[in-house]
């Protein structure tokens, strides 16, 4: 009988593999990958319902849905979407880039200029797993509190973005936005940082303009 | 040169192990000890806060914090508190019953009528722990959203009692409170589910007299 026995460390190898494998494909096809992280319910599905209605009729976006159970979060978005794909993890805590490879044989996915990953609601597992995102948002939540930089330090310090969402609670919550703003700053000094709130529409125009801005750079990459 | 590889199947079975243990000490010496899970920012801290105030002075009480880093929580609880101690998982998303294990056999924790863990802020990983707890209390807070029970159901389903916390901030919220306590009912039908908000003491003279009948019956238990 054989017996093989597959240690942490290759299995770690093989996943960046298999993103740097997922890269190279998005850049060959001019593709924009986002791989978007956060807390359960610190307004990832919403944030992204936003998005997609400004942005489907200028570009052409495909959304992965990670979620434990249920396709209720792919289902919010499908009107907005080319195409949304659920992935069910069934407890699993984070999304793998081998999954994602998967996804992106089909056809219609690289069709896209924009992919999204709404990654598992978790700000701990998902932040150790490359996909082979070219952009990493993090959302922080005004009502999560303002020690979760500190506390939850790789979620934040790996990102390229960062989303202070729910503005409009920030009246009813102990959140001081002026030092997590600072923090952020000094675990990472490149972070672009935007405060927003899709209710009242603050900050809303800048996060759109950043992503433009990233869709094209990504699209013209491929034509230069 | 010797090497031993340990399966995911043992090392499961050795965390049962120290499970079981865990909880026959506490069993002799009558301690109730409760595993407090929730989301990052769902106002676990802030809970325990009010909870240790309100009972300081009538039991003798010890917690264990979980963060990935930082000792802000037990900084936040020592005042209340008989004693605190800091568990720092350098990135690891929830506790294990060895570590839960190797505090018990500090005389001051053994001497409580009272422990709390205050696990890691994850709504997934948490709940595949068995820590050796008499009583599980999961915190859902109405920011998060009335999606999270069928999103993540293990952590609703093997709770005693769920918090429904921040319920101040329920009318700036899209949150249905009598769907998610029937949704909650239908997960498990046993469950206490009590509504709180510690800002205007809503619900918080019922989750203290239900703690307080836990721990008497615990204390109860070891005389008989």
């Amino acid at each position: 009988m054989a017996m093989r026995i597959y240690l942490s460390k290759d299995l770690r190898e093989a996943s960046r593999l298999c993103a740097d494998d997922n890269r190279k494909t998005l850049a060959e096809q001019g593709v924009l990958m986002i791989n978007l992280m956060g807390s359960p319910g610190s307004g990832k599905t919403t944030l992204l319902e936003h998005t997609m209605r400004k942005l489907s009729g200028l570009y052409r976006i495909a959304v992965i849905e990670g979620d434990l159970y249920t396709a209720k979060d792919a289902e919010r978005l499908s009107p907005w979407c080319k195409q949304v794909t659920q992935i069910n993890t069934e407890g699993g805590c984070h999304l793998e880039a081998g999954s994602i490879g998967y996804l992106l044989k089909e056809e219609a996915l690289l069709d896209s200029e924009l992919v999204v990953i709404e990654n598992v609601g978790n700000l701990i597992c998902p932040a150790e797993f490359d996909l082979g995102e070219d952009i990493r948002v993090t959302q922080l939540s005004v009502t999560e509190g303002d020690d979760k930089p500190a506390k939850y330090p790789l979620v934040f310090k790996d990102a390229d973005c960062v989303l202070i969402t729910k503005l409009d609670l920030l009246p009813y919550c102990n959140f001081n936005l002026e030092r997590v703003i600072q923090e952020l700053q000094i675990i990472n000094q490149e972070l672009v940082i935007i405060p927003v709130s899709v209710y009242n529409g603050e900050g809303f125009d800048t996060w759109i303009n950043w992503l433009v801005k990233q869709i094209e750079a990504k699209k013209k990459s491929v034509l230069s």
